[in-house]
């Protein structure tokens, strides 16, 4: 396994802050898996209750998106970090627009889970509604677990589950449209379904993203759009 | 009007590296433009040819990114630029994700392009696609107009903008839902519509991003999350 030390420095005020954000991050990692997770369980149970708390959750991961670039910009203007702290805060500033972009899409789910539970019945896509989150919840989890341990092999591990979210994505889709098409009155129905799969999808690619930064931070490569195997010949290479 | 200069330094070798990343990211910026710009008259005019040349430019778009983080992290890393310097390359950084994934959009949009044009038919949707399209690029445009121009007034105006898009994409998709139920056998031609309304959409929202970047970089204020009354207030306040 890869793993990953931040130097010391002399000064222990720096070594704090650089711990702050470390944990800052952590902190907004946990509460977006815990939205996603209640996002998508608002909507299997349709209890409207829990996607309404999902909608007013998401004013908190905005202020910590704010509060975490903020400490970032004030290493960066007082600290001149370089090497690994450098990576850290560039790999941190990217991963938190990934993090508030997730939150985003479990405050649209939520939004779906109101509508839907309204309708008051039990429409068709909820079988794989519920494998797909299931599957991207586990993928997001251990791309927090990977940044958490600075491990990169885990990392690339864990962005080669985006390809098969998005396997399962197109096959729902493929089912959903044939159910539009032989019960048409229930197209606005399925397409609010349709919405939270596309959403769902969407957080599969920002953990991803999240998968990248890591292999950044720790490695110092770039390995934004290339293949999953590119990025394993990267991780494997000479740092 | 607001305008804002950068403060030169003595070392013309900075200014150099400051003033290249101002270029290259003018340079993404006009690219995705032109790819937004190329996936809708793809779409439009129901040409797969061109729609194929925006897949084929997506990898330049890609490269672009990467090669503006790459002179961002190496200022950082050399430079510790202070204040309206760290702020730039901040604000640079988020843009190029928001303009990376604006070129992924209009890939989108190509993609859904090269499928309409293979079925042949004009489908509904058209007119809606070409008004909010429209709306779009000049948003986009203006958006990059007031980075160029560090204008922070005009970047409160663009990203008012972004209602009326949303707006405007709510009322198509209401007719583009009541259209499938009308006629079923066009479901999933019109769905191909409707993703490329939601990427039209999307690049509403990432041009927003980027006039909230402006802001930021010119007045020193983050204004995401708050309202566009509220932003002005921020903009019209002291620095």
């Amino acid at each position: 396994m890869d793993r990953f030390h931040f130097g010391k420095h002399s000064s222990s005020q720096y070594n704090e802050e650089m711990e702050s954000i470390r944990t800052h991050l952590m902190e907004m990692g946990g509460l977006v898996e815990k939205q996603v997770g209640d996002a998508l369980q608002a909507l299997l149970a349709g209890d409207s209750e829990l996607a309404e708390q999902v909608l007013t959750v998401e004013d908190r991961v905005d202020s910590l998106e704010k509060k975490i670039d903020e400490e970032c910009a004030r290493v960066l203007a007082l600290r001149a970090p370089a090497a690994s702290d450098l990576r850290m805060l560039i790999a941190v500033s990217k991963c938190v627009s990934d993090l508030e972009r997730i939150g985003d899409e479990s405050a649209k789910i939520a939004a779906m889970a109101i509508q839907l539970a309204q309708e008051g019945e039990s429409p068709s896509g909820y079988v794989e509604a519920r494998h797909i989150g299931n599957h991207v919840r586990r993928m997001l989890h251990s791309a927090l677990d990977a940044f958490a341990r600075f491990d990169a092999d885990k990392a690339v591990e864990v962005a080669g589950e985006d390809a098969q979210i998005d396997m399962e994505y197109r096959s729902a889709m493929r089912s959903l449209v044939t159910f539009m098409m032989e019960d048409p009155r229930s197209i606005s129905r399925v397409l609010n379904v349709i919405w939270t799969l596309r959403s769902l999808e969407r957080v599969g690619d920002h953990s991803r993203n999240i998968c990248e930064q890591i292999i950044y931070l720790v490695k110092g490569k770039d390995v934004r759009h290339i293949s999953v195997d590119e990025m394993e010949k990267e991780v494997k290479g000479k740092p």
